[in-house]
């Protein structure tokens, strides 16, 4: 039977929900060994599925563990996913946008294993701030303050932390239908009536062209529509790091800059705006044009920034506290002209040697280590002017400039 | 570096030398995890192989064991092997055969792990008969009787007993390169000058369509001639069974029938005589035509038995306490007719349900268990006629007639 099924994808046939059932809860409940199981997610990785297996698949991880349910709180609850990518703090600056216009925003966010901390990464920058709240202060906090943002419960799709775990290792993660099936389930069963998709494109991120990125696309839609949850996706460009910063600590402070109207104009910025009004949009069912007015307004009276706060004394965070390194060097530019390049993928693999990142599980991340730009990319720049400022802890690192920067 | 040799293979690409010794050489010194190799495994069998990629393979796999030498004994050393069928006894018979005209044959065969035993179970249900022949005990019995055939030495292409242990339980034994640099390196291996390869095509077999056969063949040639050794195959037939008995005891009183003269005109006798000649013709360097000839002299004047008797003496056989099972019952035909269908799976299913092969590694052989076909495939039968015996010890099988026979 193990091997009939592994046997029917290498051939690129159709598995039946039942087939899948078998092989997916026979793995979680240990009775079929890794080395089986990275064999089919390989086959699946390279002859795909249909449809129809996908839809299947996703209800199997949803039905792995808890389905959160936050029906009994009035408005319609908007839940946001980005796939990915260097200096991506969005959900810092859009959770408290949406949620000071009234619409209720609980958002369960993963940690980054990889280049740069993930969203409870870098909350955890926050001295103090809780990001392992119970189903039942979760629930309590949205009727309270409309606002959450914490880590993942663990009886929340038990399937996708193992199975990603095992991807992670066996070169299956880039797996389109692996994909959307892992964040489907996990948006759903965190209760999201709407959810909106940041699609991140390019060198640092997982997807590398658009033809996969609008494959991701319109799958989650498909999936979205056969479980009745309205899907809207962006798909965002991520060969330049998204913002100024990258590093858990001074992401925090660049989204909080964001929050208090400090930053206005760069494409972070547009990008917090553009997810915003998709999710208030959806939230308070209006055009995305009426939506947009008030996420701006909300950011420049500083309803957003309190809602933030809010949130952050809630969860028990001291953002006083909050520490960067004082160790740190700048890397200034070799030649005159116009900035074209950031490479976010090298700039990913600069803030893994820093420490801002973790290779293994076991790693221990250095919240206080970082990269802030100090030029975006089509600025003019001077020979000599300051590129960017490293803060790093333990040595001061290599720097491979040609491969980070390009000026024209 | 492993993530990276994994998904260079996903995507279809071509791996080095060194990377798939650092690949295989990992997992066999226990590095690289099973999960990881099955995951790869399952790539190379759905993205394939080039040829320079197999030939690195094939050399990874002969370097990881012993290389046995036959130089000084005189002759050209030719092998047979055959990728395995429903009934295929044929080494039993060629083996003599061919040494009986003065051809060095050293044989060392496999297990079988699936629906019959492989050439070694067979010969241990001749009581005494040792398979488990030293390095110095095969040159000692080739310089004396010019004939072995033994299990394989622990020691020669340890590679391949890990790599084919994984493959049998991830799906992963059908890829055509695996199967051919899995032959090649234990043939070369073994000291082989020159190989006949018997491929086995149909519904008894691993390969099921004559364009994967004739790849197979290819390929096997192509590594030959990239190792300086003579290969010739041939593909035959496994939609029925070969011969007329399934089951250990039973197939070898069949080869001795055989080299006895009893049996001289069935498709079994036949693959034997143009598999010797084809060994003949490459071991003495002489015409198929005329090796013919000798081999069936070889046959007719008792000399290919007398090879065959000194062969079993010299290895402590005891021919004469050969045991078949006493409960036996027969198969009618249903209607008159020309039997059409003699299912060779199906066969080999009966064949193991009784207990002549093996599930699982540790399942023990019943060598007095099989089935004897009465009837073959092309002969008128009468409704009521015994189309077959069957043996069988535990509890009486049973029968699907229809999958099995089928009479037009």
């Amino acid at each position: 039977m193990i091997i009939d099924i592994i046997n029917k994808k290498r051939l690129g046939e159709e598995l039946s929900y039942k087939e899948l059932d078998f092989f997916f809860n026979g793995y979680l409940d240990g009775k079929i060994p890794d080395y089986q199981m990275s064999s089919l997610l390989m086959a699946i990785c390279i002859n795909g599925m249909t449809d129809e297996e996908i839809f299947a698949l996703t209800k199997i991880f949803i039905d792995s563990g808890d389905v959160l349910e936050f029906s009994d709180i009035p408005g319609i609850k908007v839940d946001k996913h980005s796939t990915g990518g260097i200096g991506d703090k969005t959900t810092l600056v859009i959770a408290p946008i949406v949620a000071s216009l009234g619409i209720p925003v609980v958002k369960m966010s993963g940690r980054g294993l990889g280049y740069t901390g993930g969203t409870i990464d870098k909350l955890e920058s926050i001295p103090g701030y809780r990001i392992d709240l119970s189903d039942d202060e979760i629930v309590k906090q949205v009727h309270d303050i409309q606002l959450v943002v914490t880590g993942q419960t663990a009886c929340l799709v038990p399937m996708d932390k193992v199975i990603y775990a095992l991807r992670d290792v066996t070169a299956t993660v880039s797996s389109i239908p692996l994909i959307a099936s892992s964040i489907m389930s996990k948006k759903i069963a965190a209760g999201a009536d709407k959810i909106i998709i940041d699609i991140k494109l390019g060198k640092g991120a997982l997807l590398q062209t658009r033809e996969d990125a609008e494959k991701l696309s319109d799958l989650m839609i498909k999936i979205g529509n056969f479980y009745n949850r309205e899907v809207r996706t962006i798909i965002s460009d991520m060969d330049v790091p998204l913002g100024k910063c990258i590093g858990n600590s001074l992401e925090v402070l660049e989204a909080i800059d964001v929050l208090q109207g400090k930053e206005t104009s760069n494409s972070f910025v547009d990008l917090c705006i553009d997810l915003a009004s998709e999710m208030v949009s959806m939230g308070k069912e209006i055009s995305k044009e009426e939506a947009c007015t008030m996420v701006k307004e909300a950011l420049k009276d500083g309803r957003a920034y309190q809602k933030f706060l809010e949130m952050v004394q809630y969860q028990k965070g001291n953002l006083s506290q909050i520490k960067v390194s004082d160790h740190t060097f700048t890397v200034k530019a070799k030649t005159s002209g116009v900035l074209k390049k950031l490479d976010a993928l090298e700039l990913g693999k600069l803030s893994l040697s820093l420490g801002a990142g973790k290779e293994s599980i076991t790693d221990k991340i250095d919240y206080t280590v970082g990269i802030r730009l100090e030029k975006l990319v089509g600025e003019h720049v001077k020979k000599g002017e300051v590129l960017a400022t490293i803060y790093y802890s333990k040595s001061k690192p290599n720097i491979e400039y040609d491969k980070i920067f390009g000026i024209r």
